[in-house]
């Protein structure tokens, strides 16, 4: 699962589109810390790894595709992180948004973010014009209602969850969004591609969760122990440490069953393997084995 | 300028679109609360008035354009009645989105609203996919930076400002969008469409600020006197009352000056001249007389 450098090369050039001498100088720097450097570049990278065992064909738009995909993971992080929601003070190691830029300018980022996540798809050169729609649709329904991860914070503001749903919306919707607009990008059909992602997703908030209740938050760059002190509905607090290892475990094992047939199925197989290997804590797979 | 019932439709469709069971029910609430009853809809109406102009011969496109302007405006008026901006405990005579719903709801609300403005026009038989891409890009450049409204909001957050630059991008952009849309949405070139929106938006935003300083909140359905108690710069504040409504008048005859060239042209116009006639606060042009 690679891309790297293209996923980065498509943030900056994204960003550096929006950049005038003439538009407000503090919200461009708040938007470019939002950003970079980044954190795994996960969701982007499985979205060009899928478009390359499609056999990518357009690259521009598999570029376009990834790095809409992170920036509605970035502008997500930036409006989770606001006073509001976790309150956090850092994020990635360095400040949060709204602490470095202050909670206008956070807010504001955020929504740049979202905005600036549309636009990509729809520049010159970006996007076939018969894949833009479709790119387009599946980049909202993973982050609007019912089910995106807009709708996933929104569950925190509700009287009952249900565990799954919430961390369906709140963290698989994006990576379902990520796998199937790698697909889309190069023209093949998305919908084989979602349970590709929700799985993963589902593997990545219970790694997540794991994480906030088992490492320091130095290791992670951010607070830990956040979803017990906010009352958040948790793999690890429902089921045990134990139980969400186990989780996890059955969840990476059916993502990996899921990929569809594909040029590049082999070589996604075992990008995939080697990529969820580093998903468990390794204090915590130590402390289990 | 018409269409009103159209537009509601096509707003009422929107959110019923992304409308389950499944959802979080206080986000779907909170959206609703947002975008019902509106205001004067007036970025909408203008937006189809030009699509009509232009001889609309996909009226599903214009009513996507339509309605994705006004999902825009609707999130910026939910995140600017945010605590950390203007903190308004009121938006068109009920309780802001923040006071009924938390703040937190508020900003959810806002950045689902800024998703659904795009995920509209990707809907299927919305935008022949010929047209979507300009649309797309109307839209965001209408609402991103480094010239749209959130770039708009962000210059209060800077510490020097220019007037004119402000208020272009805090409200003109998005009467741009609107007009540029319209023709978009018809497969009319939007570029000559840019001047008539911007010079309507000033012209709205001027009367906002006269509003402001000279009407009673109860008249207007938001609380007054804002500007100045947020220190914030205002046309009023700046030249006076008699200076702004002679600027008010300035920007109405250059706009329905700018009107290019089109099939409805004459009743644009018309349509224009009354539209405006509204702008002026009754009681100023009284007193001004």
């Amino acid at each position: 699962m690679d891309g790297t450098p293209r996923i980065e090369a498509a943030l900056q050039a994204a960003l550096a589109g929006w950049e005038r001498a003439s538009g407000p100088p503090r919200l461009a720097a708040a938007l470019r810390h939002a950003v970079f450097p980044g954190g795994a570049r996960i969701r982007p990278r499985l979205c060009w790894a899928v478009a390359a065992a499609c056999g990518a064909d357009h690259p521009a738009a598999a570029d376009a595709a990834a790095a809409s995909i992170e920036l509605m993971h970035c502008a997500s992080l930036v409006h989770d992180d606001l006073p509001c929601f976790d309150d956090a003070s850092t994020r990635r190691g360095k400040p949060s948004v709204h602490r470095a830029y202050g909670e206008r300018l956070a807010v504001l980022a955020g929504d740049a973010l979202i905005v600036l996540a549309f636009d990509v798809l729809a520049r010159p050169r970006a996007c076939p014009p018969d894949r833009l729609a479709s790119l387009l649709r599946i980049v909202s329904h993973g982050v609007g209602m019912p089910h995106g991860i807009v709708a996933g914070q929104a569950w925190e503001c509700e009287p009952r969850v249900v565990l799954a749903d919430y961390q369906q919306a709140k963290t698989g919707a994006l990576f379902a969004a990520a796998t199937m607009a790698g697909a889309a990008a190069t023209g093949a059909d998305p919908e084989p591609w979602r349970l590709l992602g929700a799985r993963l997703g589902e593997a990545y908030q219970v790694a997540d969760d794991l994480r906030d209740v088992a490492c320091d938050s130095a290791e992670i760059g951010k607070p830990t122990g956040r979803d017990a002190a906010l009352g958040r509905p948790s793999a690890a607090g429902e089921l045990g440490i134990a139980g969400a290892l186990q989780r996890l475990e059955g969840l990476v094992a059916a993502a990996i069953g899921s990929i569809p047939p594909c040029p590049g199925r082999a070589a996604l197989t075992e990008a995939m393997l080697v990529e969820t290997q580093r998903l468990v804590p390794k204090e915590l797979a130590r402390r289990a084995a």
